[in-house]
């Protein structure tokens, strides 16, 4: 392999980086990806040289043609730095002056590594953003359409695990739909952050050119530029809120992740698992595993460790840049790349790999106590304190537990013993569909309530 | 010490908690800090109760009085729950029954612990962070002072902690002012998905009852409710974006106090340490220690590890509520804790501590070869294309150091030998004024970019 | 409350702490935790000074006696420093010179706060360590104890949460008990880099008093003592390898939790909980909840998220102490509490809070395809290749599945038409009992290896 | 790109993979780097088949030549397994009976690629724990080589950045040799937890077959066996400890850098930086910056992050092998190599890329008060209580600073009036050299101490 030189800095230095260095301090192995990016930041800088009259319109458009002569060859294969290129940067400088000349030399005026990296990254990551957002678009519309078709599915509802009320199926997939709501609003705040121009700042305080900053950000799609240049070459917030958000997106898919493999199992068997989406084992023939929610769960550690990384690679940094900011990108680059991969597989698991069974859910929903509190809510409508009302209930639990019972197998004699308030009526109020129905709160799993929430879901997904 | 009993479930329960676990599962020790925020959710609660006709008008005046009761007892001292208590909501409860008889049992008619620890955590969160904001306001306000000071006072601008070019002091002291503004409007957008009312969302299902969660929303100066139940009891993602944005801001903190512990060193000498802000040591009768920075850089770590922390705490959790969410707690209130004390230390450290060195700096500007860009930005600014003019004062730089010289030291014929054209105002582009004046490009250092910028920085804090 | 002084120091100092900073910067509040340790720390400095004869034995004597006072005082609750006196270590030492006079301003001669702090700080972790050992033992013993009495007991065993083949559970038990066994042995090693003594390493460089710190590490008990006096100030090496090792406890602690969670469901119902060991609802009554490993794995993020914060507390300090190493203590002393807290609770879970229900996992195992890996061996063992047998055996699940029987439905017959080698002992073979029976390869599940498993745990409890 | 299939258990199976889902699954991209270790743990287990007959003799030997062949084949680049592989376990197996015909389909008796896969990674990461700590003593070397050039350079020491006592530089340098001492000892406990084999544990169960699990451990090097299966395919804990161990590794080589980062810059001084190890900036001719230290303390993060990834990926998990757990090696990879690459760039740094500047070292332990504990004791040594010497010398300070003096400046008059104690002895007593001299307490700086040191250090490095 041939070796990076530090011959762009080599008038001021006297013998060549050592070669195990060289590759140490080599970024090229992954800024490709900011390849680009890179070359649209040039074009509209090179632009703005020329209308600003720091280089001549003719030159100008040499360069600008030059640029985009590097992209035709990098999309065709035929531009392929390696490791001796250092960074992605020099490399295209170099394979600009081959092209245009020495006109190519004056492509620097004016900028700096260091805002022009950082312009790179924000627009890499204002892409990806984007993408990303349509990525959760699309998990919210599987939820949703899974959603739709199961509002009067009854699934039980749980809380430390334990069932507590019975929920129509719809409204728990809806929670989901709920966080990835919170998610694409929140990287919508993100990108506010992110699309913010620190090309102009130079290596950290300016420049002496006349150069026009609005211009180069309003060619590039950027909202604003960096008020003051050191902070624009040194910051990386928007990386750490990126990161930030994305593990919150992680948070929540893998959350949904632990209930699949909840219901997956062969205790609840709430779901089947499409073949498409699963794996057998090497050695034990009758396995179907669900590797897609595993593997989302355990790739949850990995975006959360990027955002550890992240804050600890500012911690402490004195201003302005520093080489430690490099280290932003293979941790930025394996985020995005993660989170999209989880997002995509979740999907499909979503649309293809989940079959709800409905009589297992309906025996599930059937068999407890989790009408309990219904029994305590029908007492306490009649006037009764909610606490007595409670902690009667409770005796009747525990009795019926002992008696393995039912509640809805107690007699009507047997309620009004329990209390005199006791209707015939107790009996509709306590079947799984009526205690689901009856939760009709605003934000409650009560079958209207859900019905609204489909509504209002499918609007956002329209909006 | 007394033993927390559950009895306030035990109907159900045979048997009395282990002592031990008891004390593991009680939260009275921290969450007391709750306390005023849960009378007040309760409060609202029980106006609305008796609003919608699902308590009488009367009941709920003996409840909203008696919670008021509660208030002045607890500010007075007198009501101090200990760990027998388990939690401050039921210690609240039972206090509310002493003192307003059975009606204090109807309290937690249609609510459970689950929303209104939710609506205690987001009340109190959304006071901290408006507090938070406010000290990060006093901190700009520190900084802005000081740099109104400093405009023309020059100091050394760095990257890779090697000098770099001259600044303006004030223009280095602003880039912290954008780092804590961006801090301050992140916390903008984390209040708002904080100030979200999970009250009405019940255990996890809503409820039965005709609650009006919109009043109890408005009354508490909600902006909306959850539109989910089961998310609305199991969201903990306003907490961690909480925790994200302070460990944002203890990134910017520990950036200025690595700084200043460097500006206080014996080898930059750039500002003195009040005595007011400093420690000595208890054996070296001449230290004088930047303790402040220190402890600020110091505490770094411990946001961060909340943050992860919480995050831990949230993966995989099935829905909904489970007993782990308790565990937000703690980190929750330390990081306040800690970024508000972080914010103060550091304003008094702006405000008393920090006194510059002007000599010092002047000399500091004028010892070095941080003005070689602009005899390359000069040649440039004459046509020399860029990539050349820096080649060629690479090679001044290295034989000036070779004869240890420095760039103003050149006679107008050894600059005329490297190039023909530099003339006689090469001594006036690069003399340290100069070099920062000359950087009046858009958020650059130059003086009057910066007098904007203060101007902007002020409008800011007025607005 | 009264504010600490800066008085310690003030002869270079001209004015006062300011009192946030002050505030700010005390420590009293936490590390009165090492006042015991601070005692003997320094008794064991004052009795070294006395036989080196930096001082005479008279005051030596006078030091050990008056440091003996504070003691005892401080266990009579008469001694109780609080925020003035900034930290522990000058609250002894002004104490003492109140107790003892001026010889009480010589215990301070040939140390720094540096060395004694560090001192202070291993003396409580060893001790630490040793009982957090110890409560390692208790939570085997109840390991051990519980499988014991469940060899023959079958439960299914899973992977990816899926039924794999069934185990003893004494099996199952013991894993944890292995992983309990690895904490307890890396404990061991952590206590060997933490019984390390720094004192007599001074500020940073040593002293020019003819110490003896052989003498003072041997009377702590220390092993050795640091052999580099910068290092010996400033590793938390230490602290960090502690924080580590804390953190795989809590792993395996989070995993049992997790397993717990599950066993208790309605869904798995595999084990009744104790009242001791549960909590109810607020509002359904018929609720019991396991609060104890929910709770559990709630803190295991806050343990990692100390780690991470002693982490980031050391990254790029230079040497030798900084302010910054205060931050060990609180992380240090809460990592403690929960590690000590978690593995009681689940020591007590363990004991009294988990009754496995024998007919439900009979009845578990003897429901699924978890016996297929059996009749594939069973051929593989006849001479089919294994990856044959393995796909013969796919299709026979898929065929059985879909004809809902299970594999000891099948006839001879139809098991004869499948292969012919299938004869009449292929129904043991796979019975469950004699699946589990059969693994009794060396660690597998096999009863004979089970009991031997459990003879040598018994014996490395007993060791 | 083709795609991944499930053929390999696709008999329970009746359609395939999503291909999404099958690049989401696959693990081949990187496991590849366990190839090797994969065809020897694979020869282990083919022999013991052979050894115990479950295979026979001939069987045996020809799947130990059959994958012999595909190490050649992979090493001379003719076997590159693709997506479609899955992983790199299943292209092996394929390739095997592509090769050696149906026995192939033999290798897999009485193993799951749980047992395997866990066999593999430690045997790659016992080689690399190896590795690195080879590359410690490299790096102790070169630290041991540098310090033995400068016993009796000074360099000021310091505490919270300021100057706290002059130091002999090899005392300063020996203080990382020791750190690095304690990595690899850290790094030896971890490698015996490493150094146990799961091989035989089965899927999760052990396995019905007569294996010799002793028999494929010592073949493969292993100092023992797990001891209970389910333990043994679910076990990370040695990945963690070696996360741990390299978080360590990473604390030391970043406090280093932040040092040599002072050390190098304008204001400091101490070194002059290499061009060998030191890059240039794209637009500032005159910058060398410090490259190295500056991404090693970057990359700090980084192996931080993996640590918090991997304990983020057990939390919670239950027994046994869960799909989570494929996570695991991407963090190990490039923990291995991120700590590996820095060792090798520091070692270079300090081969050849620092030069200490004596002369500037000279005159900075001479310009400062750095002496004033040694007036301290001093007056200590002479009978004066410590604290009361203390209090004089901070007098002394104040007056000195005031009137622009240094120590050495004070005339023996002036030092008598302060104290009568003082002595024309004064002088010399406070002379850096002597300073440093004096320390000679066990571990202290003084010059016999520290050739000592050198001496130990010599001795462990040939051991």
């Amino acid at each position: 392999m041939s070796t990076p030189s530090n011959s762009t800095w080599s008038q001021r230095f006297e013998s060549a980086l050592h070669p195990t260095i060289a590759h140490f301090n080599a970024s090229i192995d992954f800024d490709i990806a900011l390849l680009e990016h890179d070359l649209t930041g040039s074009q509209a800088h090179a632009q703005m040289l020329g209308k600003t009259g720091i280089i001549s319109a003719a030159e100008s458009e040499q360069l600008v043609q030059g640029l985009e002569t590097i992209r035709t060859e990098y999309r065709q294969g035929q531009f392929q730095p390696g490791v001796e290129a250092e960074d992605v940067h020099f490399a295209v400088e170099r394979r600009l002056t081959e092209l245009v000349g020495d006109v190519g030399k004056k492509l620097h005026t004016a900028r700096s590594r260091n805002d022009q990296v950082g312009t790179d990254v924000r627009l890499y990551l204002r892409d990806q953003i984007e993408q990303i957002r349509q990525h959760i678009r699309a998990f919210q519309q599987a939820l949703l359409t899974l959603a739709e078709a199961h509002v009067e599915t009854l699934i039980p509802g749980y809380t430390h695990l334990q069932r507590a009320q019975p929920l129509s199926l719809a409204h728990h997939l809806l929670a989901y739909f709920e966080m990835a709501q919170r998610d694409w609003e929140r990287l919508g705040d993100v990108a506010r952050r992110v699309n913010i121009s620190p090309l102009g700042c130079g290596a950290l305080a300016g420049t002496p050119f006349p150069i026009d900053r609005q211009f180069t950000a309003e060619k590039l799609g950027f909202a604003s530029v960096y008020g003051n240049s050191l902070d624009g070459v040194s910051d990386r917030d928007f990386a750490i809120e990126f990161a930030s958000a994305a593990s919150l997106i992680m948070v929540h898919l893998s959350r949904l992740a632990e209930e699949v493999i909840f219901w997956a199992s062969e205790e609840f068997r709430f779901v089947t698992l499409g073949d498409s989406c699963s794996t057998g084992s090497s050695i034990m023939p009758q396995k179907k595993n669900p590797d897609v929610p595993e593997l989302v769960r355990g790739k949850t550690g990995r975006v959360f460790g990027h955002l550890q990384g992240l804050l600890v690679m500012m911690k402490g940094l004195p201003l302005a840049y520093n080489k430690d900011l490099q280290e932003d990108k293979e941790a930025l680059f394996d985020t995005v790349r993660t989170v999209t991969g989880c997002l995509e597989a979740m999907t499909i698991l979503l649309q293809e790999g989940l079959t709800f069974r409905p009589q297992r859910l309906t025996a599930a929903v059937s068999e407890d106590f989790s009408n309990a509190t219904d029994v305590a809510d029908y007492l306490a409508a009649k006037g009764v304190p909610f606490r007595e009302a409670y902690n009667l209930v409770g005796k009747v639990v525990k009795t019926s537990l002992a008696a393995n019972k039912l509640l809805k197998d107690l007699t009507l004699d047997e309620w009004q013993t329990l209390h005199p308030g006791f209707e015939a009526d107790i009996y509709a109020a306590i079947a799984p569909a009526q205690v689901v129905a009856a939760r009709n709160s605003e934000g409650g799993t009560g079958f209207d309530q859900v019905r609204l929430a489909l509504k209002r879901s499918r609007q956002r997904l329209e909006s």
